[in-house]
Formats: structure tokens, sequence, C-alpha cells
């Protein structure tokens, strides 16, 4: 047993996404969530300057000292995950395994969609990753840029969120996909709207959920669940801009107020 | 006589629309272009993070003898101008000056709107601007934070920016405005599609050609102009990021090529 918390790091806000499947699927784990928001968004990003600022934040999370971190960024986990395994020795995951698999068991036809950021599609992680499961399937995938502006604004259910899933999407759709994963912590906030132009013949996957059950299969190996029956569990907030801005769109995600966030120097790290 | 070059500056490729009025108006200067592409957008950071951003371009471009620097980035001249003029010596001029000044001698009915960055907004820069010259204009302003996805997405024209444009502006037009600053460097490229939404009736003010003016003016007054009938002027073209990128999209901004970009580690000044 371990009572030492857990790390989250994302780039901004959509690692909440994350943070909340982990806190539904391990509720008496303690958590530091980290999100880097003086330097969001990553998807642009190049491969070097994404590996510079995850270890970066994984130094700072290592120094509080957490037992495991999840990557809860796609950019970030495509882009550095196998670095950061390299370099470091505590366990580290991120979400695109997890949503690779998710999808490789769900499409019945072979043809899969990956929408992410234009960082997580250059990478080509998810297609190795599902390649690695089953190199049948055919995956058509497409950066999808404005959608966490979109989410960011608040308009994920307006008329200009669905012209741009249209914009987005038909080719993935014209090209007969029955899966599609949301390869982007913040895509679930478009779930609906997404859904309503895929229609529901499309299964949409969330890859936060899978690797939620991840993480706990690996504490539960390496036998560092925290003892239950302990005080209740502890979430901390560390950003690196302004932590007020945070603490208002961090409340759409997790529909709970969140106090307290702290900010980190986090080029120091 | 001074043959230094001016440096500009910008937290990402907005900025060259800058670059590109200076051009015109002072053709035999030397530039040094400076993109701040690692850590672009600036608008949502907090004015803390954006000095600091801001005094670390300033070093970079010192480092490389600049005579006079422009920062080419409204949400920068909002948050760190005053504070950057307190600091430096040379001559530090922003885009705001010449905006508001444009638009308070272009309105009729005194009611001016301004649209920008939420960082820009927030900063009621312009409306301060605008106040010294004619206290009795009214300002109408509007945070637009989609615009610059949309631009850079290169669907300035399409119908997601018509109907973006329609959301953010019909307030505006609704309260009369006769001028409309476009108090983002990006915005010069929805030009069209914002003029089609809020008729030739209102005057769009874009405040790059007039900080040239501005420019060419200071440099005259301490004699820093470079000699005419030297060699042909030179562009030089510094980003934060890994160039490649940059380049191409640069392009759409200033209708012709750009080489030779270089890459600056700018945490490091």
């Amino acid at each position: 047993m371990n009572n030492r918390p857990i790390g989250v790091f994302d780039s901004g806000l959509g690692g909440l996404t994350v943070l909340k499947a982990i806190n539904k699927v391990l509720p008496n784990e303690n958590v530091i969530y980290f999100g880097d928001t003086a330097r969001v968004p990553y998807g642009p990003r190049s491969k070097e300057t994404i590996i510079k600022y995850t270890f970066q934040a994984i130094n700072f999370l290592i120094s509080k000292n957490v037992k495991a971190i999840v990557i809860a960024c796609n950019t970030a986990t495509a882009r550095s995950l196998k670095e950061a395994n390299h370099k470091y020795d505590l366990p580290i995951i991120g979400v695109i395994e997890a949503g690779a698999r998710t999808a490789a068991y769900s499409t019945k036809n072979k043809i899969v969609g990956v929408i992410g950021t234009q960082g997580t599609i250059s990478s080509k992680a998810y297609n190795l990753e599902i390649g690695k499961i089953d190199k049948d399937i055919k995956i058509i995938d497409k950066a999808c840029p404005l959608f966490v502006p979109i989410v960011e604004e608040g308009w994920a259910n307006t008329d200009i969120a669905h012209l741009t899933a249209e914009r987005y999407l038909q080719e993935l759709k014209d090209q007969n996909i029955d899966s599609l994963v949301l390869g982007c912590t913040h895509y679930p906030l478009l779930k609906r709207t997404i859904g309503e132009f895929v229609g529901t013949e499309i299964k949409l996957v969330n890859p936060a959920k899978e690797t939620a059950l991840d993480l706990k299969k690996i504490l539960e190996e390496k036998d560092l669940l925290r003892e239950s029956g302990d005080s209740q569990s502890i979430y901390e907030y560390y950003v690196s801009d302004i932590p007020e801005k945070f603490a208002s769109i961090a409340q759409e995600f997790l529909k709970q107020e969140i106090r307290d966030i702290k900010q980190v120097e986090i080029y120091k790290y």
C-alpha cells in the first residue's frame, strides 16, 4: 500500500475529464493536478518543445512526491510518453494506449476514425497503437484545431460547433467509420454535437475511462493503492498561469467548484 | 543616421501584418522579427506572464543590436508596453496608441467599437487611449477569442467565420458604432468577412499602418533612419518553436515566401 498522491498532468483544462474518470474508478486516491495554463495549447507545438514542457511537469509532480503519473493530454502523450518512460523510473501512463485499445475492440467493420489536435494527429500515435492490436484496421484521422477554442468559449452546442463538426467530420463519415476516437481531452464536451452529426451508428470512444482503469490495474499490480479507511481523499490543483481563470472554466468540466488552486513557476523545473 | 535594425515582436504570426506596413512606410530599414510561437497565444494569459514573455523578447532583440522595437501584438502592448518603457532605454512603441488615435479621429457619431483578444479587451487599453483624445467617445468592446484560430485554420472566408462574426459583432452593430478597431493583428485577414457583416457604413480601423507611420516619425526625430543608398534592406525572422510551420502560414500573411527562419531558446533571455 502507498498513500502518496497520483500526479495528473495536462497542458491546461482538458485533463480534468481524465481526473473525473480517475475519481470514479479510484475514489480513495489523493490526486495532484497540474495544468500548464501559461503555455497551453500544446497541439500546434513541435515534438522538442512538448518533450521539454512534459519533463518540467513531471519534475514538478515528482517534487510533490507522487507515486505514479497520468499524462492526461493526448498531444503530450503522443509526443513525449515514450521519452518520459525512458527517463523516469516511476509508472507514467498516457491516454492513447487505452483509447486505441477501446477502439480496436469496438470496431466491427475495421474502419476507425481518430480526431485530435494537430500534434496528436501528426504523431500517428493512435495509428501505431491500434496497429499493434490489429494491423488490418484502417484508420481515417483528422486534426480539428477549432474544437478546443469552441469548447473553451462555451459554444459546444451552437450552430458554429455543428458546422465545424460537419466540416471536419464529413470525410470520416463518408469513409464509413464505425468508431470514432475522441483523441483530445476537450472533445468529450462536444460529444452531443459530434454525436448528432455522425449519428448513433458510430460509436464515440472517450479514452479517459479506460485510462483510469489502466491506472487502477497498475497500482494494484505494484501494490501502490492507498489504504482504504484512511481519511477522505485530497485533490490539489496547480497551474502555471494565474489560477482565477482556470477556476471558472474548470467548473464547466467538473460540474463542481474547485478551490485553493496554486500557481507554479513551471519553467524552473 | 543609424544602420542598426528595427526589432518587431509578436506572440506569433499576427505581427507580420505590422511588419508588412513597416515595409511599405520604411522600405529602406533592416528588420528583425521575433514570433514567440512556442508560447502563442498571449490573449488568454495573465498580465504577469505576458510581461515576463515580453521582457524576454525585448532582451533577445536587444542582443541583436536593434535601435528601436515595435511590439506588434495588441495583447502584449496592452499588458506590458508601459512596463517595458519604464525598464528599457531604447524607443519601444506598441500598436494601440496609433489605433486609438485613428479611431478617435474617424468616428463621427462618437461611438467606437473595439474587438480583440481576451487580454486586450480586459486591459481596457483602447478605452484609456481613446479617452485621452476625446473623453466623450463611447466605446463598445468585445473579446473575440475564436477569430485567431479561424484565421490560422485558413477559414477566414467561410460560413463559420461569417456566423462567428455575427455572434460576436451583432451587439456592436446594434449599438450603432460607426468605427470598429481591429484590435488584434490577425483580424485584418478577416476584413472582408467582418466588412460584409457590419456593412460599408462602419469604418474598419487597422492600427498597423498608423503604427508604421509613428515609427517613422520617431526614427526621424531621433535621427535613427538608415542611410538611403546603402545595400538592400535585410529581413531576419526568429521564432521560439520550430520554424517549419511558421514558414507556411507566414506566406498567407505576407503573400511572399520567407526563408531562413531561425529558432531561439527564448526562455533563456
